[in-house]
């Protein structure tokens, strides 16, 4: 039996090492002792594992890098963020290299597993291995590439029921790695070259980025001509071929990072990336877009601009996970606090402490004038517009950017209600 | 029995005007003589309607505005250009509603089906039949909304099997309107007002614009990156929700006008459509990326600039259809000439006088150094790439944007090859 060292206990890193614990031994490494201690103690605090999973005997957890030296297959499934909303920030991946470089010994097979632009792998990461560790890539270790496609918070495609894009630097070394996937994935997808495997999960993320961006701008313009935008995509919908995306806010890690990767690549060979990154312009800025219909329907609505208490449901990136990253809720709640109003925030998941934000149980919420439903958690929809309602004043603006409540507010009255 | 006549006999029109004929009564209108002419005579120079259905005793066909008197239903089906390549033309369409304005009697009603920027039918048609008629809509006369749908050379997706989207200013006559259509279409789908139908029209050609577009800029960073598109494409279709649209040139009167016209209207609500216009730009620069491409592969090849002789395979905006409007292979060509290059171009279907195109037979192109497949018409599907290299020097090479010999041109020797 192989052991395998799982480099990264993130929400990608964490359900790797568990699935694979169930085959083979796995040391499921991270440098955040936090975390080791947290995991060590059967919590998951990203709430995605449970403690039977956890605690299965197979894992070891650990922050001492030492330990992961009896490992024959590293599996790197550390975050590639970005710097400032533009560039590539690969620190954190380098971090890794830098670790790994130092455990590595003759034969071992690292496969990374994070999003990053066509060539990190080979241009940066390997490069980086052989001068840290003066061994010889391909002769005396090997690396492959497979990228995540973990959807946090969805039932239904799951590491094992998703098809997994495997790819190495030749034919021998990418039937070992397919072979290790094939022990916690139905299907496994052979591509010819780790670059190829590196742009596939490009392709598939700025599609979402670029579709979503489509229907923001279309909304904005349906918006202006007073024509409802779900009436429109349902009309749309009897076409074949139609893809039924929708508006709404686009945050997270993937989605609203991984376009970003792909332009900056692009631009060192001198191409421009006109379109990716206008979508995610478009998409950026659709916090703007609400506070613009908010002033907008204030304005309308004769509301008293000095005493607004502004209520925000919601504050991770999306509907039910307690993920803050790249949050657009809590971009808005930023631009909202530069006009100096008083802001309200609930969230039914987050509770952990979140820089410069104060949350609010929800039954404290009181005396608001304007809701703004920034995430669609169940939660909220299970509550219901009625209850919701009855936190507010007279008269209030409900601003419902998932859509939640598109035909239940029919039902009440003495509200003004808009959604994207 | 009703009294149908419908105006402007184009890919749709005579579409609408046949399919009627086979249920009541159809005055066919065109102010074109010469179309007028060949349709009394069972013709059809756009090769949609066979001379059985063009034969059928219930269609008269007429260029003399007084006979389509009789009719109460006017359906308008003109074609929508743009000016420049950026502002809508509405001029054919404001000569058929002046047209209509001398006709039309009480208790008539106008559908019109042609693309139109949402208000256009409200704001601009109607005001214009009121003043020039004397007559009064809603109390006079009444006008709906129903998008044409056709897809030319399309099989699966025709007039009958669609949902036809419908739309008036109100119900009673909206109902009306359907069961019109219910006549010819197996289903038919009712929207709230005119300028939902005429936005749900411009959402659906603008999002295979902006997809298609997408796949385009992503092929270029490909192919700087010496990367295939295609097996990154393939590996992108094993993720869930993934759609597989492909790069291309996107040409022709619906995909590459539409969006243009929901961009014009946009700008005079102050919102800026910098998606849809970015898409657009990337689109109709394919023709500058291909001939980049093509300069590259000259340089690579040794390739003699000076005596190059280009053959330029379908002149068409789409394969299979004769319909040049906005050919992207059109505009390739004239800007090949501003290179003076030596360029022989065929058609299989082409075959009237296109201005300044000098058409040649399949069998008289030869001595190519430089072949671009412009068109997938099935016609070089069928030849083959053998064949098609019979017309070539030495060492041609061959720009297939089509992808019709991704896999054939393997087992050739002596070529470069390059696909988008």
């Amino acid at each position: 039996m192989s052991t395998y060292a799982v480099v990264g206990l993130g929400y990608v890193g964490l359900g790797l090492a568990v699935a694979f614990s169930k085959k083979t031994k796995v040391i499921a490494y991270d440098n955040n002792k936090q975390r080791i201690q947290e995991l060590k103690q059967q919590l998951d605090s990203h709430k995605l594992i449970n403690q039977d999973d956890l605690a299965h005997p197979n894992i070891i957890y650990t922050d001492t890098l030492a330990d992961i030296k009896p490992a024959t297959i590293y599996i790197v499934a550390v975050s590639t963020p970005a710097y400032y909303y533009e560039f590539p920030n690969l620190e954190p991946l380098i971090g890794v290299v830098k670790d790994l470089a130092v455990v590595l010994k003759k034969d071992d097979i690292i496969i990374f597993e994070s999003t990053v632009y066509p060539g990190t792998t080979e241009e940066i990461c390997i490069p980086l291995l052989e001068k840290l560790s003066n061994l010889t890539n391909g002769n005396d270790f090997h690396v492959g590439y497979s990228p995540e496609r973990i959807n946090p918070g969805d039932e239904k495609h799951t590491l094992k029921t998703i098809t997994k894009i495997v790819s190495a630097q030749n034919e021998k070394i990418r039937k070992v790695i397919e072979a290790v996937y094939e022990k916690i994935c139905d299907s496994v997808y052979p591509v010819s070259s780790i670059k190829a495997a590196e742009s596939i999960k490009l392709l598939e993320n700025t599609q979402r980025d670029v579709n979503i961006a489509l229907m923001n701008e279309f909304s904005k313009i349906m918006h202006a001509l007073d024509l409802d935008m779900h009436e429109i995509i349902e009309g749309a919908k009897t076409k074949w071929g139609f893809i039924p995306y929708k508006p709404g806010f686009v945050g997270g890690h993937c989605i609203s990072i991984d376009p970003l990767y792909l332009a900056f690549k692009a631009k060192q060979y001198a191409i421009q990336p006109d379109l990716i990154l206008t979508a995610r312009k478009v998409n950026d800025g659709m916090t703007q877009f609400v506070i613009q219909s908010m002033m907008k329907l204030l304005v309308k609505n004769k509301s008293d601009f000095h005493n607004l208490h502004i209520g925000i449901l919601g504050i991770s990136y999306k509907e039910n996970v307690l993920d803050l990253r790249n949050s657009l809720s809590l971009k808005l709640l930023k631009e909202l606090r530069e006009y100096k109003f008083n802001c309200s925030v609930h969230d039914p998941l987050v509770h952990h402490d979140v820089q410069q934000v104060e949350l609010k149980p929800f039954d404290e919420l009181t005396d608001l004038s304007v809701v703004i439903i920034a995430v669609g958690h169940d939660f909220y929809r299970e509550v219901g517009i009625k209850k919701i309602l009855s936190k507010c004043h007279k008269n209030p603006i409900i601003m419902d950017i998932p859509n939640l409540f598109i035909d239940d507010h029919k039902h009440c009255n003495d509200l003004v209600y808009w959604n994207l």
